[in-house]
């Protein structure tokens, strides 16, 4: 079988299979633009970072060629990793950019630095070489493994670095030798090694790689590992896998294991493990996923939360919590072909992931919240974006994640193509050329041609995604399959068109009555887009603090613009009120006295919001 | 003057002056319970816990005396310091207990743990020798310093153990000589040791103390200490006092910081003190305190956090707190004697205090939610009362508000007698002896007897709290001034009696437009005390989440009774319905689908909350 070029390649057990990155090209809408900036802005300010945070430095000291003290966190290698990974996918989608000798460049420090062994993990070899393996409730150690594995995958599959996978296979050796064979039943307390050990498996054949990231499953839960002070559920051990009803804990966390156990299960076929998996994707979607599918609801522990906790001001929802929902749902989509997954990855890219970056690319959100306050006080931090972090896992992840948003469009099987997200450009799977043209998701016509098709029938599947109330294909009603997607099976040949025409009407979105945080409020969304209300589209005098929908108001959708600072967009203009209280006595009252007045509210799609002064932003507005 | 036995006794420039613990019988109702349980069942735990927690074995370590290694916090003296208190105010209160033994006891161990030049930390003694002083920031030492003043006053005051004073004063003449007059400019990290030196300037007279007290507040905020890693904030070090505008930060450390702000201003007479900590309170209360009198909204740093931010369900509402606030309204109404100071005491201490401990004494809260949801995951343990906590700051500062309860009931001032709090028992105050029938809060008359009288005209004020919406004095309608108090002034004899009915007709409160985490809710108010829905009071098979009030439903007053396991206590009916919406798929749509169905919801007072089964709770209720 041909070398596919993209993340997350089962062998053989997916419903539906996924294409390279190299068989889709991505030609605009906002994924054209985001990786045009991630390749122009972003991608160049993590390769300076490496150098500026002590990744880079940190494994020439452990090379025994640096000086200094360690810089960072223990898990600093990691960066590293996630930025080797996204080069090597920019360079499978457009190789001109000359990443290669990057790539080649850190492998050399790496293989310096790494151990005659096989260990290679610049913090414990600079830092605490007698600790190493000593302290996994919270050493990275294996975490920081994983991550260099996705960047050998990414760089073997892509072709860029062929000196990267030889680290990363003695590496994974080493732990075979550890933690496969050798008695250590120790687990990470950061899930990611797991799904990482699959794709090495994968990319290699090698057996051993596969029953590690089984045995590291199977393992968690079991409490063979120490607290790490953070308590149990924090790193998903309070519970085996198959036993565990709800996501827990520090969100990334458990959003990676899971990644890893639907890898183990498409390798291996053990049903349990998808079902469990399955069973905590449906409770984590009807209770912890905010409508722009963000996920983690707690500063404290970067934490899920409990059910139907769900704040605005204060929610979490970590961009790399969005990642790792979109690696979790892919696999999910493969391993059952059901849109419900496309539908979240879609809401998630579009809402949660798309926000976490400014739109010239050079800043970040690592905390998505879905509120900020006018006159902050003790979070003037929060809601707006930073160059860099400390703890910088989120910028080089978003990096990865927009370079390999080719691999997440579309996928093949037996019975033909599926197209799960709209985005023009051309896609070659099944053996066929489609060629897709829209405006999505500022419009909601989307036009694919045939522009080369296999002889005999095949099925070409289009995802209706589930926020579509009426939608056509080629002038008729098109209600989708149960699973999620509109079928069309027949012989094509090229020029044959199919338009699909999905329902843009916005919609206002009432949240569950659990949801204590935003009861009383509306959401405003429109196709994928959800939309959010910030100060700077307000009349002067209006504090966004004081907004409220009025009775009965309908959202009336504006002229796609290009707006100053922000970008193409499509406003949306709906009747509002602007309430007036008085402010002095407890906030408590038997008779509220509040008046208002009648004023037009503008809202933005909530990815481009915090692109213009940093005032207050609401998603959730309330109804006066 | 003759010694006055209780807290906070200012010198002059007060506008009411405090009456003494020992002019005071409390001898019923919720303070009586509360103060005969803390003597029969809290203070015997907490003396044990002086032991089994390491606080007194800590400081025979530091005297040379004790084997094995420190135990707990750095603070863990203080522990030791407020239980001593509670015991020297319980001794004020009635002496028959035998505390004094205690108190000798310690003041002996303290005498020797002591170093020759006063300073005195078995934390910093034992552990950290070198590091004396050189980590303000988080050290704790005059924090310590601060309880042992307060315990060492109330002992002084209470006649009891006159060995604790000695120990006090030789580190307080340290302090001063190391950050008054010998060039330290250090502040503590955690603010407390002001309002404890004070005190002790009052007890003694020593004008050192007030000048050193004087010099900390003043000093903070101007970037004089490190930043112990939670931010400039957390430690209220961000700005001078003069020019803070509102509360941040570490919830305790702003109120007993605020304590030392107004008792520096009744010394000094300082008028830009008391000014900076009125604005505070004035912005405090009107967009940062719980309708329970709570503080604190996040568990994040144990912080305040932003205006309007009041979550219900991780609202932090430290007990510790809610005493620290009573501290600090105690002095704004002896500097003021406004009455609206004198009303959040009140709903303090019937909502946020009272709550922290469970009805037999022997459990108590650290953190006071408004709301607790069925089948907690994250969370099990919030919401349950526990014996005891490894940071224990809060079971032996709720005994020593309680034992001194009776100081803050009623004032005196050239004018006459003003009564704040209302509970049965008598008053010795200007000269006057007033006896107190009442069922407060219960029933809302509350009848005041003349058993003695001065000779000549003067005035018995009445606080009419502002909850009251009708109230009658003697059968005819009383408003009160603009101070809150009802005043009649005119001779009086022996047998004179004053009939105040207040208005006990439960109110639906609704909170201000701008807090987002209960919009749409309502909360149950009787008098002082907020009610709560527990699940155990609930009809069969419903769910407190799905609970809402039903529209246009009014409360029901039920018959005073004796509920098992919760005490005497009047619950209160209110027409509800149970919300039935799908609980699949993501929890937004547009266009809700829930039904209910009608039934009757029970609450009672949130003060008895958690005597049963541990199930869910909610003080803000939706409207349906």
């Amino acid at each position: 079988m041909e070398q596919i070029v993209g993340p997350a390649v089962p062998a053989g057990r997916a419903v539906v299979r996924p294409i390279g990155i190299r068989d889709v090209a991505i030609t605009g809408g906002p994924f054209g633009r985001w990786q045009r900036i991630n390749r122009e802005a972003s991608i160049p300010l993590g390769l300076e970072q490496m150098e500026r945070s002590g990744a880079l430095p940190n494994l020439r000291r452990a090379a025994g060629e640096g000086d200094g003290p360690f810089q960072g966190y223990r898990f600093q290698d990691s960066d590293l990793y996630k930025q080797l990974e996204a080069v090597s996918w920019e360079h499978a989608r457009a190789p001109e950019a000359g990443y290669a000798e990057f790539v080649g460049q850190a492998a050399a420090v790496l293989a310096r630095a790494q151990r005659p062994d096989g260990y290679l993990n610049s913090h414990y070899q600079v830092v605490k070489p007698d600790k190493i393996y000593a302290e996994l409730e919270y050493s990275h150690e294996m975490y920081c493994a994983g991550h260099l594995f996705q960047a050998a995958v990414a760089a073997a599959r892509a072709g860029v670095g062929e000196s990267l996978l030889p680290v990363a296979r003695r590496f994974a050796d080493h732990l075979v030798e550890v933690f496969l064979t050798g008695g250590n039943d120790g687990i990470d307390g950061h899930a990611e090694v797991e799904t990482a050990l699959v794709e090495l498996h994968r990319l290699t054949g090698e057996r051993a790689y596969l029953d590690l990231a089984s045995k590291l499953i199977d393992n968690r839960g079991k409490g063979l590992i120490r607290d790490s002070g953070m308590g149990m559920l924090y790193a998903q051990d309070h519970l085996p896998v198959r036993e565990a009803d709800t996501a827990v804990g520090h969100a990334v966390r458990q959003l990676y294991l899971e990644s890893g156990i639907v890898d183990v299960y498409l390798e291996t076929g053990d049903v349990s493990l998808l079902e469990c998996s399955v069973r905590r994707w449906e409770d984590m979607v009807a209770t912890k996923t905010y409508i722009t599918g963000g996920l983690g609801s707690r500063h404290d522990g970067e934490a899920f939360g409990e059910r139907y906790e769900l704040p605005s001001d204060r929610g979490y929802s970590e961009s790399c919590a969005a990642i790792a929902s979109v690696h979790w749902n892919w696999r999910l989509l493969l391993a059952t072909g059901q849109g419900r997954y496309a539908d979240l990855i879609e809401r998630t890219l579009y809402n949660a992931f798309a926000a976490s970056t400014s739109a010239d690319g050079l800043r970040f959100f690592y905390v998505n919240p879905l509120q900020r306050r006018n006159d902050l006080v003790e979070d003037a931090y929060l809601g707006r974006r930073r160059e860099w972090f400390a703890c910088a896992c989120c910028p080089p992840n978003i990096m990865r994640l927009v370079a390999s948003l080719g691999g997440y469009l579309a996928t093949e099987s037996e019975a033909g193509v599926q197209v799960h997200q709209y985005v023009p450009g051309t896609i070659d799977a099944g053996g066929a050329r489609l060629r897709v043209d829209t405006d999505y998701p500022w419009d909601g016509v989307v036009r694919v041609t045939v522009e080369e098709a296999p002889p005999g029938e095949w099925e070409l599947a289009l995802r209706v995604p589930s926020w579509s109330g009426s939608t056509s294909v080629n002038g008729r009603r098109a209600d989708p399959g149960d699973d999620g997607y509109f079928r069309i099976r027949r012989l094509w040949t090229r020029g044959n068109t199919v338009e699909l025409r999905l329902d843009m009407t916005p919609r206002l979105m009432h949240p569950h009555h659990r949801i204590d945080a935003v009861r009383g409020s509306v959401a405003l969304q429109r196709g994928p887009l959800v939309y959010c209300f910030e100060q700077a589209d307000q009349p002067d005098g209006v504090e966004m603090d004081d907004l409220a929908i009025a009775p009965g108001a309908e959202p009336r959708v504006l002229a796609v613009q290009d707006l100053e600072g922000v970008g193409r967009t499509v406003p949306i203009e709906i009747d509002a009120v602007v309430v007036d209280e008085p402010r002095d006595g407890l906030p408590y009252t038997a008779k509220p006295s509040a008046t208002s007045t009648r004023v037009t509210a503008t809202a933005v799609p909530y990815f481009q919001w915090d692109n213009r002064d940093g005032g207050a932003m609401r998603v959730w507005i309330p109804l006066a």
